[in-house]
């Protein structure tokens, strides 16, 4: 386990580690930088004031930086916690995050349990279950329907990518971020982890208020069901990835309405689902 | 979700979907291939003659094929069942693999609980915890120590490369790739989640008998915290990948004694630990 002092040393989810560099056969010994990866343990104290819990939910590991967003995210993407409950406070401790739910807020922790992936209830497994769980994502407001011209998506590549600090300092972390129908960026993180990276995103549109619906989810690498299924939990309606989709991701982006675009380049993408939203 | 008779037109892991190719402003419909992502349950049957017990213990989003040795290697790497109680026959239905394990063969099931992330006892948060999952790694005999030229390591990527039957079809899919000491593909194994990649190539080493401590194991992608636990578990002494470490994959390397190479290219690398097993 990395001692604290030393992983700590930089809030951008970088440390410098001793490394032995080969190349044609001559070594050079120096300090290179690495992505932090770390465990973050996600509670929630909830019920009325007499009566407050606590209870430990997940565990993910992750790159330390924007927690509280990490947690809210995926709280809020689980079906755990919906939009309004969302005036939380929170305690952190070192890799662990304790949210503080209004007394009002029940959070619905079935849900919490789809996350533990221990039984086919998880709602992954069968037709049924992802009925289930589709019933749970938010209808989106009719007026927040929109369409972007072929030419705006791929400039936003190199916008992701000019934005991506942990990527050009470590050669390589998953990056998610959002922009506006004018392909304006709006926020960017970094993650070890793909789920955790859009976890934050999300987290960060929640306590800015702002309608992911009205905007643009860039991923930078393979678009995969669970990706989708926060997507479509946070009411995004196109996502777009510079790697290729799933076959799940396909079928449950069909279902959720979802925009999807893989393979996004300078000239080039593909379009798997609502082609209606991209105009040529 | 996907209809079972359109996904299982291939049992290596593609299926076609219709697409909109955009390039340049102009629109071509066709079908491409596309890796399959579905949920697997892993559940086994356990005990005494009479008192048969049976129990879901996991589902992974995977891409489907050697579905057996992905949950007999899953089994493994997570310390629920020993390598001698390997003896194992299988019940497959869609997307759910039932492993029978003999009368003698107890699980541990307090070991399956890591793997659900539900509490601070998953084994990854905290020193104390991160000893106790140490101390299951079972020790590798003596004599199966090794070294192996820098130059050898060069050789690997390109044929690994090679073997990547999906990614080549898809346009990107992790795999995990294992050598002998003289650069010999043993065996390669994709999969959309990394995990699943390795723990289907380490379900393949014990179901082969074969001695993973010999051997030179091939990441396509970054080395995480839980690839480096799922080698260790398996005996692995030396972990090359073709991207960056994390900062918990390097002291797990190094806490477990495993040489750990990143950033290998045709002609440079780097070592993070355990560099007495790297010929300058």
């Amino acid at each position: 386990m990395p001692d604290s002092s030393e992983i700590r040393v930089s809030s951008t989810g970088i440390t410098r580690l001793p490394v032995q560099k080969i190349a044609d056969d001559t070594l050079l010994q120096t300090n290179d930088p690495v992505a932090i990866e770390e465990p973050l343990e996600i509670r929630i104290q909830y019920g009325p004031g007499g009566r407050r819990q606590e209870k430990s939910l997940s565990v993910t590991m992750r790159t330390p930086g924007n927690d509280e967003e990490l947690a809210i995210g995926w709280l809020y993407t689980e079906g755990i916690v919906t939009q309004n409950s969302l005036k939380i406070t929170t305690i952190t401790t070192e890799n662990t995050i304790t949210l503080l739910l209004p007394e009002g807020c029940l959070p619905d922790l079935t849900r919490s349990q789809r996350h533990s992936y221990t039984s086919s209830s998880c709602g992954v497994c069968g037709k049924t279950s992802l009925d289930s769980l589709q019933a749970h994502i938010p209808k989106s407001s009719e007026n927040t329907d929109f369409s972007i011209p072929a030419a705006l998506l791929y400039t936003l590549p190199d916008l992701l990518r000019k934005g991506q600090d942990i990527f050009d300092a470590t050669g390589g972390l998953h990056a998610a971020g959002l922009f506006t129908p004018q392909g304006r960026l709006l926020a960017l993180r970094e993650d070890i982890g793909r789920h955790n990276a859009l976890d934050k995103l999300i987290g960060y549109t929640l306590q800015q208020g702002l309608p992911p619906a009205e905007t643009i989810l860039l991923l930078s690498g393979r678009a995969c069901f669970e990706l989708i299924q926060k997507a479509a939990m946070a009411g995004i309606r196109i996502v777009a990835a510079v790697g290729p989709p799933s076959s799940l991701a396909v079928r449950h982006a069909e279902a959720t309405g979802i925009t999807l675009v893989g393979f996004l380049r300078q000239h080039r993408f593909n379009i798997y689902s609502g082609a209606h939203r991209i105009r040529i």
